[in-house]
């Protein structure tokens, strides 16, 4: 036996088939998952583990790693957050979303810090030697939302769009923020004198940190965009560069100080659109499915070993310190939110429900990035209460604030997220009244969201289509290819018709035959409803969201003149065919 | 700049990707990689790489670590190899296969083991020190042919599939042999006295390691299947299993010492069948792709290293001992050939011809296995000549060898892997013989291998498949699946006709609506053969050779007595409706 030699990988996979199987084991009962969330799940299974090698070894379980989960564990999560992230919502509630990102976790991190500094005053807790910068320090890495933990529990309860994109949007841009605080705090601590200029470099380095991280983001996904222009002859490495470019943008930003998280999702959302445009069908599939398992099987380790490092004599139980800590974070957070919502109230016509704010407030949870920066704590006599105290509020909200948010959303009747997908007339009113506004802003003078919407548009259809994209001059994802989809999902119906014993009389036939070539007469909102399945119907609604504006130039996508089986099959098809001849 | 705390994962990054862009970079010159295998331009990058590494730091660069390259790169070239293994051919010659693994390897290092001997005998070459032991050593590790040479030439020169077979599956197989040989001999060097009975374990190591391999792999492929019954709730952890799976595989084989590339091959192939009916059709492809790309990523990664590795002060560059080394193996392969087919030749109808038999001599190719092994070698005086003349070989294979091979083949009129995948009434006839002679073997009752591929389908279709397969009752890929998917195809082509502007005239229309569902009688092998696509035709044939049997035995799948057009439609859909409530 030579365990030796096989060891590092051995035990890596085992963690892995470990992780899987505890996932395919909660689904076995189907209740199970519908009550108590994942993410609590594992987080227990990791308990048991840990008390095991506690147990059976007596000593401490090995802590999670943060170089591992820094370098290994996160960045799938992030990726996929960032590729799968809904750019519209994301785009429009962008403003609010910094402000509870920057804003509020400025205001937490102060506010928790500086009231338990306040706690350890009292000479009750003998707590006096915990200084203020040490209370800062820790109100940095106590304060940050947890995209981990969020996308864990947000993803199961299906709260709105915009409740969801709040959170979720928060949760992954206060990195940049939390990254700054903790290093600042943490040289704060290391130096003797503090003078105030570095408080103004302080200041400086939350741009630099987070422009930064989407400079380095923006520049890798597109060099990853351009590289696939190339894959045709290899299309079986194709998904392999979404993968290593988002990866060295993260470590790229990680080596620079950067923000790795604010970099990765830049890269991702900035490389989706022409990759997807790049790629084969198949990689597409692949990378999508991939990123997802990736992600699942990250954020199932992380959960577990949660568990497993909470186990063990790291801990120093003070507890008024840890349910101080406690109530603060959730005392500040209600407070920032209530606060920074009334200034964006006043700004937004669409406002934000006192029941949205509450639901923001209490899924603010914490999770394994605020665990894995105590464990990077300079050494010093308090940090097993540090450590405790985080332990105590990560397995807090995770546990007592993932559970009941459920059970909230209910009782509130917070509004839900639609259950089905907006109508392609909707999708088009959408559209329209864009470009409405977007030419109201234009005559008005007032540069909006709109404006630099269309402006980024032309931008992107005049520069970077050209350089990014193998076959731009062929208009591959135009509304055409929506005709194209039709004709065949309608077709293969009328196969699937006749194979199920009700052969097609003659005279439906030939109605059919006449719809198929009557194109574009035929679509109606009911009919694609009706005929189209979820999945055909989310790429027709890309396809026009990518294209409207481009087909609504070169003519009219509808006439209403003709209704279906009125104008003659042949003209139609000629007609197609001459448009399409054209736009080859 | 923190460097050090992103190297590992940086640098890994960065190779791989080097790697993808090396492989690009050729395929974009569409001349070059039809004159040059792809692994010759490879090992050139790797040159030039460790050139300038050289060059730069004045030291050699490093090698390859033979940990990373036996943990990590070979698995995912040997999982892929495994999985898309073609079981026909490799069953059918499975007995000349073994030979040339077993006899062949055994006959070659012994071979060019005392012969090197001999040479080391000539005074004028300075070489007396080296001894018989030392000089077996290197010839059980310079013997092996190369799995991932040999894939990586005949991927892209197709010859015919049995010659494929014989080559790629006799380059798999040989590790076992060259795993116990090394051994043996390795343990032999550091032993000061060897027992006769050493000699006799080491021939029962053989089975011991060979045997125990497949077991390994067969546990944990069965298990595998096993395991993805349960993952409907979770398709997206799906593809997971089966790379986990089969890299435990691996690990444990190595573990025990046994040979991890026949526990990996044992594995995929014990898995495929049963995990592909499990999973959904997203998670296969991505099983697929992934298999793909992480063996094209290895496969290129180590022929660069390769390169990288050459380069630099490790070698001892006795012309004599190295000329002759080159030479040996090359006699020593062609002679082994000769014979073994000689005897393969008289028990065989089918036999090897002479041209066929030139081509798996000149096929040897030697690669990165031997360069691993050989850096593995215990520190002694003489193991820079070994690694200088390992590295010759394998350079002169991959480069002389692997760029005349076509050229010979081409000469020679090798014959060639057919264009097109046999027709559907090939497979039927191919089929319908498998059962006649498994029929007259048992009468004869001469034990045959279509006796035992009989009595193994039956215990698998008896016990194993209800335990593995999750939906077994429902005969999900029945023929009835051929059917729908013609008609979705020829619904398709209906709508692709009348979209290009021939809007079907009417009678066509009708008559293309009584095919749809004269599902029963519209198959002719000719029109299979005219309207499907080598995909869909690839996986009509999968169905058949799945279930043919089955299906034969519930009814007859074609009737002589009807044609096309000819019965009623109405009736027919009507009975194919009962069928497949039946099977449901």
């Amino acid at each position: 036996l030579d365990y030796q030699h096989v060891q590092v990988p051995f035990e890596i996979t085992l963690w892995i088939m470990l992780a899987s199987l505890a996932k395919i084991g909660f689904h076995l009962y189907n209740k199970l998952p519908s009550v108590v969330p994942e993410s609590c799940l594992l987080i227990f299974v990791g308990l048991i583990m840990g008390g095991i090698i506690y147990g059976l070894n007596d000593k401490s379980p090995p802590v999670m790693d943060s170089d591992i989960f820094f370098l290994y564990l996160l960045p799938p999560i992030v990726l996929d957050a960032g590729y799968f992230m809904p750019s519209r919502p994301f785009f429009e509630n962008i403003g609010t979303i910094l402000l509870y990102a920057v804003v509020g976790t400025i205001w937490n991190v102060f506010g928790i810090g500086c009231s338990l500094y306040g706690i350890c005053q009292v000479k009750a807790f003998r707590l006096q030697d915990v200084s203020l910068l040490h209370n800062l320090l820790f109100g940095s890495l106590i304060a940050a939302v947890d995209p981990v933990a969020v996308l864990a529990v947000f993803e199961e309860i299906h709260v709105n769009e915009k409740l969801h994109i709040l959170v979720f949007g928060e949760s992954l841009l206060n990195d940049a923020v939390t990254v700054v605080l903790y290093k600042l705090f943490r040289s704060f601590c290391e130096m003797s004198t503090i003078k105030s200029v570095d408080i103004f470099v302080g200041v400086g380095k939350f741009f630099v940190v987070g422009l930064g991280g989407v400079l380095v983001g923006l520049t890798f996904g597109l060099t990853a965009a351009f590289t696939t222009r190339f894959t045709k002859d290899i299309r079986v490495i194709e998904p392999l560069f979404v993968f290593l470019y988002s990866y060295l943008s993260y470590l790229t930003a990680e080596m620079f100080h950067l923000s790795g998280i604010v970099a990765i999702i830049a890269c991702a959302m900035g490389m989706k659109r022409y990759v997807e445009a790049n790629i084969s069908l198949k990689s597409h599939t692949t990378v999508k499915y991939f990123m997802k398992m990736w992600s699942s099987v990250s954020d199932t380790l992380i959960f577990i070993f949660l568990g497993v490092s909470t186990i063990g004599e790291n801990h120093e139980w003070n507890w008024p310190y840890i349910c101080f800590t406690v109530i603060f974070c959730l005392i500040w957070r209600a407070l920032g939110v209530l606060v920074l919502t009334f200034f964006v109230n006043r700004f937004h016509v669409n406002t934000i429900t006192s029941k949205d704010q509450f639901i923001i407030a209490y899924g603010g949870l914490r999770g394994a990035i605020c665990f894995s920066l105590v464990f990077l704590l300079p050494d010093f006599h308090r940090k097993k209460l540090f450590i405790a105290a985080t332990t105590v509020v990560i397995l807090f909200t995770v546990f007592v604030q993932g559970m009941t948010i459920r059970p909230l959303v209910d009782l509130l009747a917070v509004k839900r997220e639609r259950e089905s997908a907006p109508t392609v007339g909707e999708q088009i009113h959408i559209r329209f009244l864009d470009h409405l506004l977007a030419g109201i802003e234009d005559i008005s003078g007032h540069w909006g969201q709109y404006y630099w919407k269309d402006k980024l548009e032309y931008f992107n259809s005049k520069y970077l289509q050209k350089i990014l994209l193998r076959e731009y001059d062929q208009p591959k994802s135009s509304i055409v290819l929506l005709y194209e989809k039709l004709e065949r999902k309608h077709a293969i119906e009328l196969a699937e018709a006749g194979q199920l014993g009700h052969a097609p009389s003659h005279p439906s036939l030939l109605r059919s035959g006449f719809l198929c070539s009557n194109k574009r007469t035929a679509i109606t909102d009911k009919k694609l409803e009706d005929t189209l399945n979820p999945d055909v119907l989310e790429n027709i609604q890309e396809i026009l969201a990518r294209n409207l504006y481009r087909i609504r130039r070169t003519g009219p996508a509808y006439n209403r003149h003709t209704l279906p089986g009125e104008a003659e099959p042949v003209e139609h098809a000629e007609e197609i065919l001459i448009l399409r001849h054209k736009s080859l």
